[in-house]
C-alpha cells in the first residue's frame, strides 16, 4: 500500500516552531518526508510562535534551518514545494483570545489538523484551552505531545487530563523518539518474524537480558533542567522502559496500535515493584566525578558550571528489573544508563541459557552461552554469538565463540539513515498510533519509577561517584555480579 | 592435553604404499602431522608393496610425492626427520610366506603396529592371514580399512569377518573421510555447544533438512569400476548417511567413541525402510546425458569411453529419508547427490518451521522460515538466514531475509586447510575411534541401502536422464515438491 493512500491532507500546526526541537528535528523530518513524496500535496505547515514574523521572514528561518540540519544536499524542486507549504501565525500560547489568529488561518480548510506541541509541557493545557476557545478541535484532529509527560505520576496525570479534556486517547500521539529508531523497530521483526527467536523468547531459553544506553556527553549546559530530572526520569522511565516493553511483551496478534499498546502495557504493569524494602538490592545510582575522557580532563557533575554542589541527582542508574509473569519469571532485565561514560554505546544483549551439559570440556571448560546482541548505536546491527570449531589439527574439538553478524551499516550502506522523527511524523500523518505511548503505559511507567525515586529519597544517600570516562560506579558491577553474571564488555 | 601425550610410538605399516590413495593423501597427511610435531619421534613408516625397491628408491618415490602433493612449501628439517622414518618391505600380499619379510623388519620393535589397508578390499582377508601367519598381530595393534567395505550387506560381512577373525572391533578403524572434514566435525560443535540449536533440534522446531552433495566431475575414467557401484553405493550409503547420522543422532553423553558411535548407530537404525512398496514415492535415480558444462559439450554417462551403452547404473540419487523416532517423526531428510552437476557444491540446510502466524502480512505475505546452512564446500562456513527490517522510510515494516554469516574462509583465512586424512590419521595414531565407522553402523547402512537397490532392480526401470550441467532429473524436483517444499537454489 502506498503510504499516501491512507494519508489525508493535513494542517500541520507546530507550536514552538522556532524552538530547538522544531528547528533541528521536526522541520528536517518534514522536508525528508516531502522529498520522499510522503506528504499529501495539499498539506500545509503552520508555524506558531510568539514572535512577530511575516510568512516570508518565517520561511527564511525555515530555509536556514533546513540548510543547516539536513545532511544531504537539498533538492531545489522539493524545496520549492516544501517552502510553499509554510504559513506563520503569531500567537501568545497562554492568551486564549490570540487563538483567533490561528482560527483565521485555518478557517478556509477542512483538512485534518495535527497539533504538534513542541513546547514545554507546562503550557499544553493553555494550548488546549486556546484551541477549544477558538473552536479548533474536531474529532479527526490529532495532537502530538513531546516528552517529558510530567515529572512523576501525579504531574503526568495533570498534563494528560488537561489534554484529554479536549482530545480522545485515539487522537493523542505521545512521542518517545526511541520508538522511531530503525533498530528498535527491528526488535519487532527479529522477535516475531523468526521462529528461532519467537520459540525461544522466554524463561525456558533466556537467562537474562542486558540493556545499556551509555552516553559520553554530560548534561550539555542544561544543569538546572537536568538536575530536576536525573537519569531515572530522563532515560529509564521513558526510553529504557520502551525498549524493555518491546523485548518483554507477549506477541501481539497484529501490528495494530491497539494490539501493540495493549501488550506493551501489560509488560510494564508486570514489572516487580522496587521500593524502600528492596531498593538497595535492585538499583544503583551514580554521579560522575572529575575524570578524563579521551585524555581530556572533564569536570564532575558537581563541578559543572551552574551546579549546586550538594546535588544528589543521579547521572547514572543501574537496575535489576524483574517481570512478574509466566514468560519472564526468574529472568532479570538489567538496565544501565549513564552520562559521561567512555563512549556513546547502546545495545541490547539477550543472554540465552548456558548448556546444561558440556561435552567439550577438554577444550572449553566453561562453555559460553549463546547471545543475541542488538546494537542500537553507533554501528547499528545484529549479532548472534555462537560456538564453532576452530579449523585446525591441533586438537579434535578446539572450539571458540564467533559472531554471526549483520551490520546494518555495511549491509545497507547505500541507504540514508532515517531519523526517528521522520518515522514518527509519517505515522502521525498516517494516523497510526502503534509507535506512540498510551496514557496507561505512561502512568504504569511512572508508577514503577516513582516508587524507585521515593525509595532513593528515603535512604537520603548520595549517588555513588564514578569517574568521568568509566562505566559507572563499582556497585553497578556488584549489582549483577551478585547474581553471578557480568555486564558485557 | 598435548596430542602426543596419548600417542605411543607406532610402526605405521601402509599396504599399497605406492598406490594412488597413499601417494596423494596418506603420505602428505603424515608429512603434515610430522611438521606439526604430532607424530611420536620414534614412529616409523613401513611401506609395503609388491615391487622390488631398496629403501632408498622407495624414499625417492615418497619424496617425489611429497613435493607433488603437499601444497605448502616443504620444510627441509621436517623433511629430513620425516624421510628418516621410512622403511620399505617388498611383499606379495596374497602370499602368506612373504610376510616373514615384514616380520623381519618389525621384529626389533615393541611399538604399536598400525596396519593401513590402502588396497582393494578383496585382499584384506589375505593381509590378515599373512599378518597372523607371521605372528604380527597383538592386542594393541590397529588396522585401518578404506572404503568400500563391501558392495552390499553380505559382502561387507565377508570383509568384516575376514578382519575380525584377527582383530577386535576396538582395533579396527573404518575410514569415511567425510568424518575428517572440518565442517562435518563442526556439526557436532554447532549442535551441542549452542543452546539455541540444541534446544531446537527436533520435530517441534525443524520442518525438514536438505543434504546436497553435488559434483561437477563425471566418473573420471573409471567407468567400469563406477558402473558396478553407482551413486547409491559410492556416495549415499557412506558419506551422506554419515552426515545424516551426525545431524540426527541423539546428543551423546560425551565425545567418546563409544557414545558417539552408539548414537549414530541408533539414528541409522531408525531410518524408515524404503523397499518395493514405497520406492517410487521416496527415491529418484538419474543418469547424466549429453549436455554442456560451462559451455563445453560433455558426453553422457552412456557415451563415455568404455561405457556399456545399456547400463542402468545411476549417477544421481535423490531420497526422501525419514527417521522413525521421537525426535524426528514427520521431519524428512531430503538427500541428493549426483555427478556432472553444474558446480561442485555440498551443503546442509536445516529448515526450521515457518511461523504459525504472520503479523507482517502487509509487507511479506509468505514469511520465509529460518534456515541454518552449513556449507561443506566450496567456501566452508555457516549461515543463519533470518528476517530483519529493511532500514528506510518507505513502509513501517518492510522486512527481508538476511544472512548472519560466518565464512570459515574469511574468518580463518590465515590457516592452512586441514585435509580430512590428516585428522583421521592423527586420531588413528592416538587410538581414538570416534571418527570411524563401527561394524554395526556399516551393516545398518547397507541394510537400508540394499533394500533401496533391490527395489530399483525390481522395477527394472532405467534411471531418469538429466542433462550434464543440470541439477538432476525433473523427478527430483517433484519428489520434494509433492511435500510442498523446494530444494534450496
Amino acid at each position: 500500500m502506498n503510504k499516501l493512500d491512507c494519508q489525508s491532507a493535513s494542517e500541520i500546526v507546530i507550536f514552538g516552531a522556532l524552538g530547538d526541537l522544531s528547528r533541528r528535528k521536526l522541520l528536517p523530518a518534514l522536508y525528508q518526508l516531502d522529498a520522499c513524496g510522503l506528504i499529501n500535496e495539499e498539506s500545509r505547515i503552520v508555524g506558531v510562535a510568539r514572535n512577530e514574523h511575516t510568512d516570508e521572514e518565517f520561511k527564511a528561518t525555515v530555509l536556514e534551518n533546513i540548510n543547516t540540519f539536513v545532511k544531504e544536499s537539498v533538492d531545489e524542486s522539493v524545496l520549492a514545494r516544501f517552502m510553499a507549504r509554510f504559513v506563520y501565525v503569531k500567537l501568545d500560547m497562554k492568551e486564549v483570545s490570540d487563538y483567533a489568529n490561528l482560527a483565521a488561518t485555518l478557517a478556509t480548510s477542512d483538512k485534518t489538523r495535527v497539533y504538534y506541541f513542541s513546547t514545554p509541557p507546562v503550557i499544553y493545557g493553555d494550548i488546549c484551552d486556546g484551541l477549544n476557545h477558538a473552536n479548533l478541535i474536531a474529532d479527526n484532529d490529532r495532537v502530538v505531545m513531546e516528552k517529558p509527560i510530567g515529572h512523576c505520576l501525579e504531574s503526568s496525570r495533570v498534563i494528560n487530563n488537561q489534554v484529554s479534556r479536549f482530545f480522545n486517547e485515539n487522537q493523542i500521539y505521545r512521542i518517545d523518539h526511541y520508538l522511531g529508531k530503525e533498530t528498535v523497530l527491528n526488535l519487532l521483526v527479529l522477535r516475531f518474524a523468526n521462529s528461532l527467536f519467537t520459540n525461544n523468547w522466554d524463561r525456558n531459553s533466556i537467562d537474562h537480558v542486558q540493556i545499556t544506553v551509555a552516553e559520553s556527553v554530560g548534561i550539555e549546559g542544561r544543569w538546572g533542567f537536568y538536575d530536576e530530572a536525573g537519569q531515572m526520569r530522563d532515560m529509564i522511565q521513558n526510553h529504557l522502559l520502551q525498549i524493555l516493553s518491546l523485548l518483554a511483551m507477549e506477541p501481539p496478534r497484529d501490528l495494530s496500535a491497539e494490539s501493540i499498546r495493549a501488550e506493551k502495557l501489560k509488560a510494564v504493569k508486570a514489572l516487580c515493584p522496587i521500593d524502600r524494602s528492596n531498593i538497595k538490592d535492585k538499583t544503583v545510582r551514580g554521579q560522575y566525578a572529575d575524570g578524563f575522557l579521551n585524555g581530556v580532563a572533564v569536570p564532575g557533575y558537581l563541578n559543572e558550571e551552574g551546579a549546586n554542589t550538594v546535588s544528589k541527582t543521579e547521572t547514572f542508574v543501574a537496575i535489576k528489573a524483574e517481570i512478574d509473569n509466566w514468560r519472564w519469571s526468574g529472568v532479570p532485565f538489567y538496565l544501565r544508563t549513564g552520562k559521561r561514560m567512555p563512549v556513546k554505546h547502546s545495545e541490547i544483549v539477550v543472554h540465552f541459557k548456558a548448556q546444561p551439559h558440556n561435552i567439550f570440556k577438554e577444550s572449553y571448560s566453561d562453555l559460553p552461552a549463546n547471545k543475541l546482541t542488538i546494537r542500537l548505536q553507533p554501528d547499528e546491527g545484529v549479532e548472534l554469538q555462537m560456538m564453532n570449531k576452530i579449523p585446525g589439527i591441533a586438537s579434535q574439538m578446539n572450539i571458540q565463540e564467533n559472531k554471526l553478524d549483520l551490520s546494518f551499516t555495511d549491509t545497507y550502506n547505500d541507504r540514508r539513515v532515517i531519523d526517528a522523527y521522520e518515522r514518527l511524523m509519517l505515522e502521525i500523518l498516517n494516523g497510526n498510533q502503534s509507535l506512540f505511548v498510551s496514557r496507561d503505559e505512561v502512568e504504569a511507567a511512572w508508577t514503577w519509577a516513582d516508587s524507585i525515586i521515593d525509595a532513593w529519597h528515603a535512604t537520603n544517600e548520595k549517588p555513588k561517584p564514578y569517574a568521568v570516562g568509566s562505566w559507572g560506579p563499582v556497585s553497578s558491577i556488584s549489582l549483577i555480579a551478585r547474581d553471578d553474571r557480568q555486564w558485557v564488555e
